[in-house]
């Protein structure tokens, strides 16, 4: 029997704003990567999340980001290795006191936007997020993209690497995902995107851009909340996959 | 035989910015303060400060703040308290990581600034900080002003509530702090300071602005060492209150 | 014939995150107090909507506010005078550019959330935002609340002084606003809204909350736009208004 | 007769925090780089330097930066060029109000720390800067390193490009700056540093790394301030400029 992992972005409002329904994919993923005030995700809102997760037996991990509240995390940063790491550290730590209040606890760590993306390449980085997490001390999990210098550089701090896959994400035939700035780099057929979930959960496969099979070993899918149709479309997703027989398990 | 503890405010850079001399100070005080990034304090000062605190065997405390770097969290602010709560667990929780990657833990929690003015008298944000405190989940002793609301509370909560003494402040026939609003508030003269630095650890009296020996019952003496003339004479005290005998010992 | 002014807030979104339906809502007022930077509002926003107001002929305002992006700007603060009068001529400058670069200009000034309540009473802080204005240079008129310290020290300062009237909010018998804490404060019958709008317009009066009719002299009526039925409100009265004679002109 | 400018970069502090000592600096410079709030530089510290900038006759230009105030704008970032621009013209607005109520205007712009790296060769950044300072329309010139997509795109708009050197940096053969990331990149003897802004000024040449003259045609020495030791050094500079026949003069 298959298995797989559904993660999603929660709890990216900022004080007055709002922005994903927080409360509503909390009933359609297994993992929720909560933001940790760096990108997105003030001090209450972290509360309410996790009080939220806890209490449906959701996981909860650190989303950590880059401390750009004005760009939402979304503009690449050149943060030296030192402030990098005590940064990735200063999330997951803020995260905990919320995670451990509500009867839980912070259960592993994916990096969030132009982090995420930079991660993949770039060493430096990458050892400084893989620092910053073991600053945190729990010896945490890292959630990221197959392939990228982060999971290697967790394998080898000894960390749990897990490789996620996006069903609603175009992949070349390199199994790496189209760039949102070239053209079909989103699958945006609701359908499709709900086949597609099916078969990498049970195959670990998924159809290039090209069109050849290729394969995106995942233990994890992410899905996408930040919209009301989005919140619909995983609900789909999850619910295809109940039906053909996928066990929806935390990977944490 | 007396038993005093010295406690400092460290770590109040951010970024490019330097405050506080945290190497000098740490090797005259037995409890630091350390700022956690609301008021002053980046991640990578946290973690540098907790490495020295924990080699020079210096307890650790959370200095938590209003969220206000522009002000310093000097400028008193009207936050609700489920928000309030949430940015003080906030705080210590990262904080934690830090003491915690350095061998150590966060032993204490001290208000700053016009927080640590407003929690004197203001119930309900007294309660949040408490609340806060009670979030981070380890019963931390709190450090605050002596006859203060959030000492009462800290107290109700069952927690360790630790008053502190100021020697370089004027203080009231009710002992209370004069305001820094009126004249006399400090008392500048280097002499003064240190003798009644001493008679404060020996025999917690001190003498009133009208001239008068009130009590004044403090667990620890709180150095000021945002100046260079500051340190030196937080050194001072020290010395005199160890060849006047009194045991410098930290309180948690 | 009577003529008023309709201002809305604007442009309160931040980076990734929205709020207002700027679109819309510059279809129905004939001011827009423009979020500057401190509540809300980057500078990417703030351009877009002077382009968006000076296309549809919309007067711009700065809405100047406490900066505190993580409260809304919702949380009183004690900031010193002298600060405070240096961050609104901040914000007003900063806006004055994009007003400029649309064709247009910063027309008046409005004070936001926290610090709005506050220079009711206040007067040091009154005092500090007129200094705000005058140093921005242009003597920009004050919008704000009818009785306020704020409109009376913009007279003696030989501003403009500009009160406003809320359709949507309860009146004391004093004509002063219901406070939002006490019951009954909002007026949520969109057919009330729209009929105390026009006696507004007309005859400068509203029912109290004890019913009795009240004097509240505004030269302009503050519609609310964070919600999409309050947008859709804000068009009904608007139409109301015109039909029924009341000439709809910015004050500015 | 030789005629250069001297700029340095002023009001670099934030809330509590001091780094230029401002009042010594505006004894020796003819420009003053203000910091505009982004990287450095509250509102009230804005105001203070433009009064003093204003009094001594100095000229003011707004030291423009990446929203970085925890990493003092040192690190680049990938900032959409739509909000590089927006965020550029948003500082120089800012910073007018103040110039302007000191009686003076600002005068000029200088990008700050990474985004200054980032324009010497980014096009599509450099782009967004002068869209920037075109959107805060009053055409002014734009300060930079010689050679930069900065200054040429200056010129392609019509701005004044001006180029500056630093008499305190090694130059390679080809006139472009050493890294400070490589060895000898900083020319640390105080008395070559003066006899190097003397040979600047007058002959606009420089010994390389490699020992040969180079031409560096600057209209503009750059001084750093935020030392005690520099203030010093840019005071001999001045008066070693000035005695050797050298007119001191604002290059806008």
């Amino acid at each position: 029997m298959s298995t797989i992992d559904l993660n999603a972005d929660l709890g990216e409002g900022f004080g007055r704003w709002r922005l994903t329904d927080d409360e509503e994919l909390l009933s359609v993923v297994t993992s929720a990567n909560v933001a940790c005030g760096f990108h997105a995700g003030d001090a209450a809102t972290m509360r309410r999340v996790c009080v939220l997760a806890a209490e449906r037996g959701v996981t909860i991990g650190a989303q950590v980001s880059y401390q750009d509240l004005a760009g939402f995390g979304r503009r690449a940063m050149d943060v030296p290795s030192a402030e990098l790491a005590a940064e990735v550290a200063y999330q997951i730590g803020a995260l905990e006191v919320f995670a451990r209040a509500a009867g839980a606890r912070v259960a592993y760590v994916k990096p969030h936007g132009a982090l995420y993306n930079r991660v993949v390449h770039d060493e430096e980085q990458a050892a400084a997020v893989i620092e910053g997490v073991l600053l945190a001390g729990a010896g945490l999990p890292v959630l990221g993209p197959p392939g990228s210098r982060l999971l290697a550089l967790a394998v080898q701090a000894g960390l749990a690497a897990v490789p996620e896959a996006f069903a609603d994400r175009a992949y070349t035939e390199h199994g790496t995902l189209v760039p949102r700035s070239e053209e079909d780099a989103v699958v945006t057929d609701p359908d499709m995107v709900v086949e597609r979930s099916v078969r990498l959960a049970h195959s670990g496969t998924v159809d290039s851009r090209a069109g050849a099979s290729i394969e995106v070993r995942a233990r994890s899918l992410c899905l996408h909340g930040d919209t009301p149709g989005a919140v619909d479309l995983a609900r789909r997703v999850r619910r295809r996959l109940e039906e053909s027989g996928v066990r929806l398990e935390a990977f944490a």
